[in-house]
C-alpha cells in the first residue's frame, strides 16, 4: 500500500493511500494512539456510507464512538460550526483521551481539525478525506480553520494530524463536476514542482478521466508527496516556501470573489488562474509560448475550465490588489520558469496582468 | 530591573519586572518583532489609564494602534467574545504583522491571547498583566483560551507570547480583595516549590499588606522564575508535572462549583482549598501538624478566607468528583510531604477527604 510520511518537527505522520483502507481504520487509529473515546465528524453527503463505515470500526475496536455531521457546503465552515461542535464534544464527555476523525471534503477537515485543535487545548486528530481536493492538498500542511464573514480561513491554526487515510474508493462517487475541481491541483503540482508527473498525466489522460483505480492512487501518491516536501521545508508559512503552491491563485482568487463565491468551484478558478498566469509568464519572457499550450490542452482534455469569465477587468485587477500576497498595492504572481518550477515575481506591472487575463493562447 | 527568562522549545521569552516598565512598552515590542499595526486589548477598568498609556507608547514608536475593550469580568471569556475581536481584529485590517497587545488581569490575558493564537493561524502577542494574580499566574505558562457554559477553559491553545511587561505600580490601583486573591497563589508557590520563599513571605507581612513596591518586585520575580520553572520541564501538560501547581485546587475547584462562581474570587477559593488540602496531608501522616499551622497563619495574617463555605459536605464531595483530575471516580490530590515539596497522591479515602473540608485546625 503506498504510504507518504510527512516529516515534520511538530509531529510526523503517515499518509496511507489505497483502495478499500477505510476498513482500517481501529487498527490505524489503535497504532497511534491509545483513546478511549472517538467523535467522527463529517457532513450529510459522506455520512453514509463513509462516516458510518469508519464509526463501525472504530467501534469493533472497542472505542466508544459518537458521530457529529455539519450541513453540508461552505457556510458550515464558520465560527457558529466551531461554537456547535465545541459544545457538542463537551456533552458527549470528550477529553484528551478522545480522538477526533474528520471523514469528508476540505470544510469537514479544515472545520474538525480546527475544533481539535483547540479542545481541551488540543485533541489528537485523523484525517479521512474523501475528496480528490481535500485528498491532494486540504490533508496535507496542518492548516485547519474556519472563515469570517468576508475572509475566507481567517481563524484558524497549524494542527498536524496523527496520520491521513486516504481511501480512494471514495472517488468512485464524487460528482463529476467535483472531481474535476480536484484534478486542477493535481495539474498544478506538476507545473510547479515535477515536469515527469505532468508529463505522466499527460499520458495518462483516458485512465484518469475514467477514474481508474491504479492512477488514482499514483495521483493522490505523488501529489501527497509534492506537498509534504514543501511543507516540510515551511511548517507554519513563515520563509515564503510555501507560497509556490499559490501558483494561478491570484487570479483565482480574483475571479472567486468577483463571480461570487460558489459560482465556479475552487479547482475550478484555479484552471482559468493558471491558464492567466501561464500567458503572464510568457509575456513576461519567462516561458515559451508551448508552455502554456501544453497545460491549456492537458486541463481541456481532463474538462476543466480555461476561459476568465465575462467580469470587467477592472473589477478583476481591484481584486486581485485586495490578495493577501499583495505588498504595499505591488502586484506579485507565482510564475513558472520552466516546467517543474515557479518562483515568485514581484512588482508586476499591471497592465501586463490585466493583458493576462484574456489571450490568443486561451 | 528584575527579568525572568523563559526557556521553552516553543519560544523563549524574557518577562521584565519593574516599577514604571509600561513606559517602555514601544521598545519593549520593538526589540522583539518588526510589526506596522498593533491592537491593544484590554477591558473597560484598565482601559484608563493603563490601556491607554500602553496605546500612546505604542503610537510614539510610528506603529498603528488601535484599542479594543471588553467589559469587565468572567462572563467575557466566551466564545461570543472571540468572535466580536476577530471580527474587530478584520475590521481594523490587521495581518500577520499586527501584533496583539494585552492589558489587564486573567480575563482580558486569556481571551486575547487565544484571538492571538487563532487570527490569520496565530499573530504575535505579548502581555502586560495588571492584578496580582495575573502577574504570578496566567502570565507564565502560554495556556490561553475561553469558557463554555459550565466548562471553564474548555475551549483553548498553548500559544507563549513575544514577551511579559509587569509594572507592579499596576498593583496600586487593585481592589483590596483582588490583591489578596492574588496573594493566595504567592503563599502557594511557597508551599509547592520553595520554603525559603515562604519564610520569606512570613518575615515581610507588613510589607506584603502595604504593597510595598520592593517586596512587591520580589514576590512576582520569584513567583514567575518558579512557574517557568515547571513550565519549562512540562511545556504542553503532558508530562504531569505542571500538576504540583494544582495544589489546593481540587478543594477549591468544588467550592466555586458549589457556591456558584462570583461568590468567591478564585484566590479565595484558593486559600480554603490549600487548608483542606493541608489538612488532608496531616491527616494521611504525610506532613506535621505545624505546618497546617504555619500555612494557616501566614494566610490568616494576609487576610484571606480560611473556612469552608457552609455547603453540604455531600454536595462539595460529588463536585470533587467531577475535577478533571479525577480518574474513574478516585479522588487524587496534590499534597505537600514538607515545606516546598508537594506529590500527587491517587486513590485518596473519600471519608479522609471530607474530614479535611473542615477542621481543628483552621
Amino acid at each position: 500500500m503506498p504510504r507518504v510520511h510527512v516529516n515534520l518537527s511538530e509531529r510526523s505522520y503517515d499518509i496511507e493511500i489505497g483502495s478499500g483502507v477505510l476498513a482500517q481504520t481501529g487498527a490505524f487509529v489503535a497504532a497511534r494512539t491509545k483513546v478511549s473515546h472517538a467523535v467522527v465528524m463529517s457532513d450529510r453527503h459522506v455520512e453514509h456510507p463513509y462516516a458510518r463505515a469508519v464509526a463501525a470500526r472504530l467501534h469493533d475496536g472497542g472505542v466508544r464512538v459518537d458521530l457529529l455531521s455539519i450541513e453540508p457546503g461552505e457556510p458550515s465552515k464558520s465560527v457558529a460550526s466551531a461554537n456547535h461542535l465545541w459544545n457538542a464534544l463537551l456533552a458527549a464527555g470528550a477529553d484528551r483521551k478522545t480522538v477526533i476523525v474528520a471523514v469528508g471534503g476540505g470544510v469537514v477537515g479544515d472545520l474538525a481539525g480546527f475544533v481539535a485543535a483547540t479542545y481541551a487545548r488540543g485533541l489528537p486528530f485523523v484525517q479521512i478525506p474523501t475528496t480528490l481536493l481535500a485528498q491532494v492538498d486540504s490533508s496535507v500542511g496542518g492548516k485547519v480553520g474556519v472563515n469570517l464573514p468576508g475572509a475566507k480561513n481567517m481563524v484558524g491554526a497549524f494542527w498536524q494530524p496523527l496520520g491521513v487515510l486516504i481511501d480512494t474508493d471514495t472517488l468512485s462517487t464524487l460528482p463529476d463536476r467535483e472531481y474535476r475541481a480536484g484534478l486542477a491541483e493535481v495539474v498544478k503540482y506538476g507545473v510547479i514542482l515535477d515536469e515527469e508527473f505532468f508529463t505522466w498525466l499527460e499520458g495518462h489522460v483516458q485512465e484518469i478521466n475514467q477514474r481508474d483505480p491504479a492512477a488514482l492512487a499514483h495521483i493522490v501518491t505523488r501529489c501527497c508527496r509534492l506537498k509534504a516536501d514543501v511543507v516540510e521545508q515551511d511548517e507554519r508559512e513563515t520563509t515564503g516556501l510555501r507560497a509556490v503552491l499559490n501558483y494561478g491563485h491570484t487570479f483565482c482568487h480574483a475571479i472567486e470573489a468577483t463571480t461570487g463565491y460558489g459560482e465556479y468551484l475552487h479547482g475550478e478558478a484555479v484552471s482559468i488562474g493558471m491558464m492567466c498566469a501561464a500567458r503572464l509568464a510568457a509575456a513576461l519572457g519567462r516561458i515559451d509560448e508551448s508552455l502554456v499550450v501544453r497545460q491549456r490542452d492537458l486541463l481541456a482534455a481532463l474538462h476543466l475550465p480555461l476561459e476568465t469569465p465575462a467580469v470587467a477587468e477592472e473589477e478583476l485587477l481591484a481584486a486581485m490588489q485586495h490578495d493577501k500576497k499583495v505588498e504595499h498595492g505591488r502586484l506579485r504572481f507565482v510564475l513558472p520558469t520552466r516546467l517543474g518550477h515557479v518562483e515568485l515575481v514581484g512588482d508586476v506591472d499591471p497592465a501586463l496582468a490585466r493583458a493576462a487575463l484574456r489571450g490568443a493562447a486561451s
